[in-house]
Formats: structure tokens, sequence, C-alpha cells
């Protein structure tokens, strides 16, 4: 369909001269999801009859000269986490929570705000404690890059990424608490989007952890999440910033790590990476080998259940507690295993990650933004994780280079550069300070340009 | 000395006017001082000569006609938690804590900044652990309102309030983790305002919970807080509000709490209480029964170890270590104590914590402040605490009044009302909703026209 072929901005400025509907919009993603659903399942709640209907509501106020944003009339999923009128939230569990996770929180206020289509609920990892995408309850979606095999889409935003793949939404809302916003993204050749947290509010999201959890955004390319990005900014704060300037990399100091970040890389998917690397260079990009404080030190807290395993235990046991019976065994075993670790063990995990972010500062004197693949293997098939030690192995390496950025305080995005042997996107991940989002986008969009929009780069979706 | 009967205010015009010189103030503090310390050990570290150094400028400023702000020439004496250059940190604790704990935070530097004259540290309850006042290593500062038996000072800014009582300082700087600027304010005849936490920062003090510390003042009278409060929220937030207005209390809705606050009360200190609230009465407020949600339950997790114990344990663990193996058995038994919580009860106790400062929010809707008695009983004798057993149950009573206003995030004033049947102080506890310090002060103020300053409504200290 000729319509996703379009970017966000061309889309709204033909909405807005009449030269496309939104009801047109929306009935080509009911039929991209009709089609395709079957088999990919993206959706755990698809709501495309009131999407249509706000879709008309838009129509008739494009028509009437009424403008309420720029996503207006524009159609975006919403993972199961985030609580939303009129849609049940299951955040991945067996049960709908119940009618106070219908009551939307100020980030799904700024989008109902501009009229924008909610086409449903994508599925995530039950209570979104894991980044392969698994779910035990409610199957797991299908990577759409792999026809033959059913390979995982990455979580723990599991149906984000592929409901812009299917074309049953063009922007898509997750979390990402260790890179469950900026995995599946890579793993579905989109760009994913994880701002600092504490940029984006995060009530009535059902949260996994207190601490680290922010809202991102996905989307089909770089140019699309500055779009939604700004679209949002500006509506959660009354103003009326533009989209961030794209200049060339001329002097753009860009960090390459020289260690952690690259164990264990697939030699097809480094090589992907080394040619993005290269090209950035070739822009005017000056790479710096950097050395990144506590890297090591943050991550085996992180692997030891971090931060968010005592924080998820104790959120269910306040406010879900009949939801603990019910759990999946992968995220049972994992809750139930940090009832051992002690108030002072958790505090002092926070204080080292803490100190860490107070030490990465000082990177960022010398660079801009740091370059990393997003993850160093591929979307490895969702039967050959059916051993717990494999899944939490698997899990473990997809969310390494990801969770970095969330336990440091910084900003970070993701988007692909190529396929690697399995023919499966690969990603890089540009990381910014704290709070510097319109800096990492602004040299994300040029980086953008240089290597391609993801079609260009990936290619057609196998069919 | 006549200097010591004026208020922070007149002091202030007369230092302007050339009535007063900062050095004769801090001569005379230095006086005070010398002719009492031995007996009531308010200081750690006492600082007078470079307290004189700092009048001796202040006055050739004044001079010349510069005025850096309302605290200027005005000595100050600073709790031993506070980080100030040149004067040795030790916490309360056997040793001093190094160089680092020598770097003013913004507090502190909102009062060097107006040139204050900082008159030295202050005895505290070794790492702010414990309501009563005692300390293992460097003695108990004597309650000066008992000149026979050695009573306690109240904690944990127990040199606080004896430094006000001495006349070595005008203003005394606390902190206030769930009662500890309010309790020894009560004991010794002193105001104590607890802000709300977060109102003002808490960087480079030493601390004791994370979660849920606050710096405060003590000072002489309700008078001289707000003046101190108006220096300080001017000077951190560059802006220039003016005093907070006094008004008749006609109208003024006063919360009486029906239960919790009220259990086990000495008769002697209920007479006076009660005495206070018909002034209250009579001047136009209306007193209005209430229920306070989840007192019992918030103060159940307190003296199960709270937050506070796992809290300073991770920090000394963290940033101390060395600390751990000297602490006195007073706060080693229960920082060891605290080693059996898990992550997820600890958890647990913050989100009821949480809840209860969001169901509190409704009481707020029907009063303007809650009407309490800052403690129910004297303060006990220091020999009477020898037993563990003992020294717990004091300090839980103690704390019990005061614990509320941290554990429910709201902001809170002590001022003295009478004498009990022992000579001691007696306080009445005026409890606001969160950022409501302005509102607060202003009540507090009309309420101490009525009931009288403290000077009048106790006499004079028994020498």
């Amino acid at each position: 369909m000729v319509l996703h072929e379009l970017s966000l901005k061309e889309i709204s400025e033909r909405l807005r001269t009449g030269t496309l509907t939104s009801a047109n919009l929306m009935a080509s993603c009911q039929h991209s999801y009709e089609t395709t659903e079957e088999n990919l399942s993206a959706y755990k709640t698809w709501c495309g009859d009131s999407a249509m209907r706000i879709a008309e509501a838009s129509d008739a106020m494009f028509a009437a000269g009424r403008d309420l944003g720029p996503l207006m009339g524009i159609p975006v999923s919403v993972k199961d986490l985030f609580a939303v009128p009129n849609m049940p939230t299951y955040a991945g569990s067996s049960r709908d929570l119940g009618l106070q996770w219908q009551t939307p929180g100020r980030l799904i206020n700024s989008l109902l705000k501009q009229l924008t289509l909610i086409t449903g609920k994508t599925h995530t990892v039950e209570f979104a404690f894991g980044g392969i995408g698994i779910n035990e309850h409610w199957g797991t979606p299908r990577n759409p890059w792999d026809t033959k095999a059913h390979r995982i889409p990455g979580g723990s935003s599991s149906g984000a990424g592929v409901s812009l793949c299917q074309g049953s939404a063009l922007l898509a809302l997750g979390t990402d608490t260790a890179g469950s916003v900026r995995i599946p993204a890579s793993l579905t050749g989109n760009v994913g989007f994880k701002p600092t947290i504490g940029l984006w509010p995060r009530d009535h999201i059902v949260p996994l952890s207190k601490t680290l959890d922010t809202p991102g955004l996905l989307a089909r390319s770089v140019e699309d999440v500055a779009f939604g990005f700004v679209a949002i900014e500006n509506m959660l704060r009354n103003r009326y910033l533009g989209l961030p300037k794209v200049y060339s990399l001329k002097g753009i100091r860009v960090g390459v790590p020289e260690h952690f970040f690259w164990e264990d890389i697939q030699p097809d998917i480094d090589d992907v990476i080394q040619r993005a690397m290269k090209q950035l260079e070739g822009d005017g990009a000056i790479l710096l080998p950097i050395k990144i404080p506590n890297c090591t030190e943050v991550y085996k807290i992180f692997q030891a259940g971090g931060l968010g395993a005592p924080e998820l235990s104790s959120f269910l046991q306040q406010e879900l507690p009949q939801a603990i019976e019910h759990l999946g065994s992968l995220v049972k075993v994992r809750v139930e295993g940090t009832e051992s670790l002690s108030a002072t063990e958790y505090l002092n995990r926070k204080a080292v990650i803490e100190r860490s972010a107070i030490n990465v500062k000082s990177v960022f004197k010398d660079i801009d933004v740091w370059f990393t693949p997003t993850l160093v293997s591929t979307a490895p098939k969702v039967d050959d994780l059916q051993d717990i030690d494999d899944y939490r192995k698997a899990n473990m390496l997809a969310l390494r280079n990801t969770s970095i950025a969330n336990l440091m305080d910084l900003s970070a995005i993701s988007l692909p550069v190529g396929l690697d042997g399995n023919g499966i996107p690969v990603g890089i991940q540009l990381t910014a300070a704290a709070m510097q989002e319109r800096r990492l986008l602004s040299i994300a969009l040029r980086v953008e340009e240089i290597v391609g929009k993801p079609k260009e780069v990936l290619g057609a979706l196998p069919r």
C-alpha cells in the first residue's frame, strides 16, 4: 500500500490539504491487520472500529479547518501496559487487570487530546519482564523477517515493532526498562527511541521498575520518531518547538567503546555495524575510542535481577496480589527468586547505579554520542528457548547493550543499518547524555540520511 | 543579656542602623558558650574565632552600606551532619568523616552567601538515628530545663535546641527524618520547623534516610523561624518574598485527631495542651474532630525500622564502610537488625507510606492544619535509659507523633505552650499539607501571638 511509503510528516500534510483522509488511512491499517494478524499476532486487543470512528471525526475536523496537533488522525498502536479508555489492560498477564487500568495517564492523554487514532493494545512480555518477547499466556508475536521459522520479535514491547511491519499502525508506543523499545525495534527493522527516565510521565502505565522504566517510541524511520517525539513533547509541555535540525556529521564526536558492547558479536552482524561506522566517518564524524566506567559492574547487578525483580515483586504484592499465583513460569521464577534479596543489598545496587550515572557524565565531556551495536546476535527461534537456561542466556545477551543506557540514566536510539546472515535486521545504537534527546535525534536524523532509511537499507519484507 | 531578648528581625534592623554590631552579638554568644558549655555540652565543635572574623567582616560591610541578606552577621549553629568549610563532620560518630564532608551543599551555601556567622557544629545522635538525643561517643547534651537531673534534650538534633537555650546562637539548623528537629525544639522550649521533604536541598548533608530526611530550623520563636525560613528560601530561589502575613484565626479550621496522637499522654501535659487548644478557639479557630487514615499502619512500619534502618545501613556500606565497626551499640544493633529485611518488604513499606501520603490529602480538604501534642511524655532522665529496651520504648514514644508528618509527606511546626509537672517545656505540633509552609507559618505566627512567645509562656530558664 503506497500510503505506507509516506513519512508521518507527509501524511500529516496530506491530511491537512485534503489529499488523504484519516478514514482511508485507517481502512488501510484495518486491511493490513486483517490480512496479517493471524500469522504475526501483534495485538492483544484490536480496536479498529473505535479508531475508525475517531478517523471520521478527525476528517470532519480537518474539513472544518480545526487542527488539534501533529498526530491528529494518525494510527498509533499502544503497548498493553498503558491505560487507555475502553481498552482492557492485561500487561501480558493472563487476566484483565480491571477498570482502574483504563484511566489514561498524561502520556496517553497527550495523544487523545490531539485526536490520535489508537489502533489497539500490542502484545508485551508478561509485566514487561523480559527482553526476548516470549509470552506464555498469549503466544509470542512472530518476527516478520523470517517467514519460515518462528523467530522472536524482541521484547518486552513484542507487538509494537510487529504492528509497524504489518502496517496496522504508523507509530508505536512502548516502554523501555532495559531495552524493551530498542530491542524489538532493532529485531523488526524499525527505529526505537528511549528518552531519559523522567522526561516523559509514567502515571497509569503498569510498572516493571519504578526506578528505571520510561515510555518510548517505535517508528519506521528516525524521521517519524522525531515527528512523534516533538508532537508528544509539545502537547505535554504546551509549547511549540519545531523538529530537530539536521546538520552534517562533520566534527561530531562519536565515541566507540573499546570493550563490553562488542563481546560475543556475530561476525555477520559485526560486518554490517562496521560498514555503518565507516559511513558515519565518511560524513565527517570523528570516531573516538572511549572507555565507559562501571559497565561490567552495573551489568552484573542487572544480571542478578537488578532493581526490576524486587520492584515488580513489590508492585504485584501491593497492587495486584491476585495476579501472583497466575504468573507464567518464566516471570514467576524470577519474581520469586528475588525474595532472598535484602533491602540493604537492593539499596546498595541502587547506589552503585546512581554512582555510575554520575561517573558517566565525564565521558560526555569528550563526545556527543557513543556508538554500539544494539544487539550482538540474531533473533533466536522460539523453539530454541524452551529450556529456562537457554531463555535466561538469550534474554541477558539481548538486553546487555541496551540496559546500560537505562542503568546510567542516558537517552538512546536504535536504527537499522542492514540485515544479518539470517535476514534479520541489524541495528546500531546511539547513546547520548541524559536529557539530550533533541541533540540525539538531530544526529540520528543525519545518520539516517547517510546510511539510508530502514526501507532502503533493509529492502522489502519477505512475504 | 538583653541582646537575646530581641527577635532576629529586630537584631537585623539594629545591625543595619548601626545600633548593634555583629561583633558585639558574637562576643555575647562567645561569652554564653564559655560560661555554660561545660555544663550543657551543645557543641561537638565550637568555631567562635572564625565566626568572630565573619562578624567583623559583616560589620565592615554594614558600615559600607552593603547588605548580603537578612541573616548577615547573625550567629547560627549547625547540626554536625551538614558539611561546612573548615569544620570537621563527625555526624555523631566516633571519627572525623574526612575532608569530603567539608564541602558545603546548597543549604549551607545559602547561609554562607549572606555572611551568616556559623558558630560551630552541634551535637547529634550518631548518624541521626534516634529521637532521644543520647550519644555514646560524645555524651548527651543536657536539657537546660532541669538543673538537677541530666534529662535528655531530644534528638537527633540534640545540641541544636540547647545552643539556643545557652545563647550561643540565635538560630539553629537541624535535620528531621521522623521528628529530629521538632522533638529537641519541644523539649528545650524552642520552636522547631520541618518543611516538606524536597523543599530544601539535601546535598552534602550526611543522610539517615534518603527518602525521608529534610533539613529544618530551630529558633526561639515562630517569628524567628519565619524570619530564617524566608531568608533561606529567598537565597535558594533567588527571589524576594516577604514574611508570611498574620491574620486572626477566625474561620481557620483546625483538625484535632480523635485517636493515636493522644494515647498514653501524661495528664499534666494534656492539661497544658488543652489550655492552648482553648486559646486557639478563643481567637475564632474552628476545632474539628478528624480521623487521619493509615496512622497506625505507617507507625507500625516505622517501629519495625521503617526506611531509615536499611537506608542508613546501605549508605554506611557504600560511603563509610570503615565507620560500621566503630558504631556505638545503640545504632549498631538497629543497623544490623535490618539485615534480615528483604528488598520486597522494604519496597512494600515504601508503597504503604506513599499511599498514606496520597490518602492524607483528602483530610486537608476540610481543614487548614491539624493540632496535636508534639510529645506525650516528659524528657526522660539519661540514667533511666541505660537498658536497651527502656531506650527503645522511650525513643519510639518520643518519635510517634512527629514521625507521621515525615511518613505522610507533610510540613509541621512545634511551638512551646507551657511547662509540664517536671518543669520541662510542652510543645504543640501544627501539621499542614505538603508544600504549605508559608500558610503553616502564617497560622503558627498567629498562634504564637495568642499563646505568647516561648519566653513569656515558659518563663526564665532555671540557672
